[in-house]
């Protein structure tokens, strides 16, 4: 019973450095005067992240050149976080990727499995060859099509950021080339630690039982935690209300509820959504961003939006208390400020 | 017209080392009292090969555990040829492959597109690590299949040779990562090298015509010349009579006339053919066999069987006069002599 817990726990505030949310899934990114973007980030500083790396895949667009970019940064003139841009490799565009739009972006993404026509090895290696080496690539490959891009990698010389796993395999074969210096870092979806295919079969974003566990128990090969696009298409999976802010607000809650649960340290926590995103992606480090959050106290999830959510009416036992965005207070206890973010998509400490 | 071509040519005769197909095709390779062994044996010999590597895919079944190896030995029994056997990978055996079993095999075979269930990239790390480090392992993948091969090999410090190459992709991407020392080795099928799928546009088995002229520009790339089960499959593609001596008496004529025609030379084929093979598959050398050809008369291909071929009616400028098996000719201007092949899976020279 809720309240027994509650009376038993001593809760407690903790300080995390600014977080960053490096998948963050903006459906129609590109959309003439979307709000979408605008409604991901203030749900991203109300989730507790400063920064969003913005994926630049959307639910039917892509940013892919310099038009679809600037169409994306047209949106974004009120966001509530700090936010980077990336382009999105595809069969046509390796030649288009001039040095001057490559410094507008901060990555390259390979995509798979994202409409008809799958990128050939021969455009997988185009484009390695041509992407600026001091810029990140971020895949979201699966089995043979993961172990491709890590070969093509390792053959370039190149690191590669591989975004969204879901297998027990994929992780495994991330381990084995860690282990012989491949140059590889990882990311699971927050929602992949704590829900599966086991509690919704009509899911196709979550991975089975199976490997979640394999998931948890590989913790130490996962290098870092993000929302990405799971939360969205899980709700779409279930034929529930998605949003641009689905899953941002839960992020935290149920990490900080797994800390009180004791299968994850708040260290786990800052090393993954803070340490290695800013040394995997390059990122300056916002001293004067911070979150404050508080843990041991079990209340009702609750958020601003009226969106579905996996954790509606579940007690959690962390949530967040207060966001500082360079030096503001952009959000304290429900309550969000005036959006102040900016673009930081060619910073780089590389 | 043939007899005036005929009347300029200068006509030769070249002896070779030994020759070896290290993809010798036996379809129902271990199907009870098979004729299918000594048919293909006898058109090796007859062909110019003192040696075949037996492929481990017959048409409908594979040696993939004692049973099948000990089946497949009991129709070799009057191999016209020296002959090696070797073993299948699949997702159930590589806990059965033993030391001993392995010891009586000369090579791992990776095999893809082949039935129903593929191999996950879990089952070929398995095999990589269970696989005995002096013995050769072989692969037919493509595409990314290829790259998930390659990576794993150069994961586990493996070698692999890959056969049957029919795609310019997949030679560049062997050509890449031979350029970055990982350790490859590749075949193309000689049918593939002189047909593709603008003569034969039903056959499923050959190289477009872009893929074709990709393998002569990248003659370099290629270690060495197989038959393969491609001359087979062309036959049944096309609805002709297909057989365990599809394409083996080809292989020489064709290669030989492409001499004639300046597009290779005689070097090219030794080392693709026997230098190469020995190294790759770390065969004894057979200082007494060689094979005696003739080269720059043109005459109408012949051979001993009755079964369709792509040379039927055509002029070649190169066949086969003798074939020196371990100092007896076991092959004479369209003669063979009674079989004396013998089993040399386990000889090594690594
Ligand atoms: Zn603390
Ligand atoms: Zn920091
Ligand atoms: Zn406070
Ligand atoms: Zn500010
Ligand atoms: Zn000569
Ligand atoms: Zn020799
Ligand atoms: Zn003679
Ligand atoms: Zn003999």
């Amino acid at each position: 019973d809720v309240s027994g817990v509650d009376a038993k726990s001593s809760h407690q505030t903790h300080t995390f450095p600014g977080l960053i949310n490096v998948s963050t899934f903006i459906p129609q990114i590109g959309a003439l005067d979307s709000e979408n973007f605008r409604d991901a980030t203030a749900a991203s500083v109300s989730g507790g992240f400063s920064t969003a790396l913005v994926l630049p895949l959307g639910k039917e667009d892509k940013i892919a050149d310099g038009a679809s970019l600037e169409a994306a940064r047209a949106n974004a003139g009120s966001a509530h976080c700090n936010f980077t841009l990336s382009l999105c490799a595809t069969h046509q565009n390796v030649a288009s990727m001039t040095e001057e739009l490559q410094s507008e972006a901060k990555s390259l993404f390979i995509p798979f499995g994202v409409g008809p026509s799958n990128l050939s090895l021969a455009d997988i290696a185009s484009h390695f060859a041509a992407w600026s080496c001091g810029k990140p690539i971020i895949t979201n490959a699966s089995g043979s099509d993961l172990a491709s891009v890590l070969f093509l990698a390792s053959l370039h010389g190149r690191s590669v950021h591989v975004t969204d796993v879901t297998k027990g395999d994929d992780l495994l074969l991330i381990a084995l080339s860690k282990a012989k210096h491949v140059s590889v870092t990882c990311d699971v979806s927050i929602y992949s630690l704590f829900y599966t295919t086991k509690q919704f079969p009509e899911a196709t974003c979550l991975p089975s039982a199976e490997d979640n566990a394999a998931l948890w128990s590989n913790l130490g090969v996962i290098d870092v935690f993000g929302v990405g696009s799971t939360p969205y298409r899980l709700a779409v999976d279930l034929g529930k209300v998605a949003s641009a802010r689905s899953g941002l607000e839960e992020a935290l809650p149920l990490l900080l509820t797994a800390v009180s649960d004791g299968r994850l340290t708040m260290d786990d926590i800052r090393v993954r959504m803070h340490d290695n995103p800013l040394l995997i992606f390059g990122l300056p480090d916002q001293s004067s961003s911070q979150v404050e959050v508080v843990i041991g106290r079990t209340s009702l999830f609750t958020r601003k939006s009226d969106i579905w959510s996996p954790l509606d009416k579940s007690g959690v036992t962390g949530f967040v208390h207060r966001v500082v965005l360079h030096g503001h207070t952009a959000f304290l206890d429900g309550v969000i400020s005036a959006p102040h973010g900016r673009e930081i998509s060619s910073s780089s400490i590389v």
